[in-house]
């Protein structure tokens, strides 16, 4: 809870993204009492930057808290959005997480499973960089519709 | 915890399918502690048979405790263990379940999701018979199989 500047600069053009659009958005969805109402956008994604130093700061071993869990669960839900405006099929994000910080995360879309993640280590959830957490969820999407394209049938089940 | 006769008679014949077998493998898994060393398998297995009159006993709205989910997830793993044993391809269960009761379970197979349902009032879970409960996984064991031989491409992936 440091007040230290944002790590991510508020002109960051990656900010315009349908990435980041989305991604502000299930942040939003998640702020019960509207904390964030008055927060600029590079303020509400900050947490989701995690720089090496700040990585190794924290312990190897540790249990993630709900915030970080809640996190977790707004990236994959905004990839299992993009995978939807994208293809035009609903997509449905399935989380296991253990408290313990280990999991499984899919995004299936019909019958087809078109992402699967092994999660671990969630308590230091994050990405170096606000440029390569998008990298990350670009490559997710590319990924998620070529299969949906290469087994369309299966999708549309 | 009533002491009363188990509602799974010890020469119920459902008791050597496979079916049967895989659930009492399931079972004793999760029995850290070997308190079902020494029962039969029909005690094993008696809990997941709740009779209509059982059911109107609980209420409407619950949570379920951890045995009870211990026991939904023994119910998919063991389907998820039969899939595999069929198809020669693993099959991966994942389950969501909030403490509320409501959630989802899917079983993959590759790319492929060979089950999925929507659970809720799980505090409930139980089947009428034992027999029931054998129908119930033989229809989603058929189902799944259906839809691996339909897709065998995706579900190799």
């Amino acid at each position: 809870m440091s007040e230290a500047a944002p790590l991510i600069s508020e002109n960051d053009p990656v900010l315009d993204s349908d990435f980041a659009i989305e991604m502000v958005r299930q942040m939003r969805a998640i702020d019960t009492y509207g904390n964030y109402d008055n927060w600029p956008v590079n303020k509400i994604l900050d947490p989701f930057v995690l720089t090496k130093e700040m990585k190794r700061e924290i312990p190897i071993i540790g249990d993630p808290d709900e915030i970080i869990m809640a996190r977790v669960k707004a990236f994959y839900n905004a990839i299992a959005s993009l995978i939807e405006k994208e293809c035009g099929l609903m997509a449905v994000p399935l989380m296991h997480l253990s408290y313990e910080g280990f999991g499984r995360v899919i995004i299936t879309v019909g019958k087809l499973v078109v992402m699967d993640r092994t999660l671990r280590d969630m308590h230091r959830f994050g990405f170096p960089s606000f440029s390569k957490m998008k990298d990350e969820a670009d490559k997710l999407l590319s990924v998620a519709l070529e299969i949906i394209g290469k087994h369309s049938e299966v999708a549309g089940m």
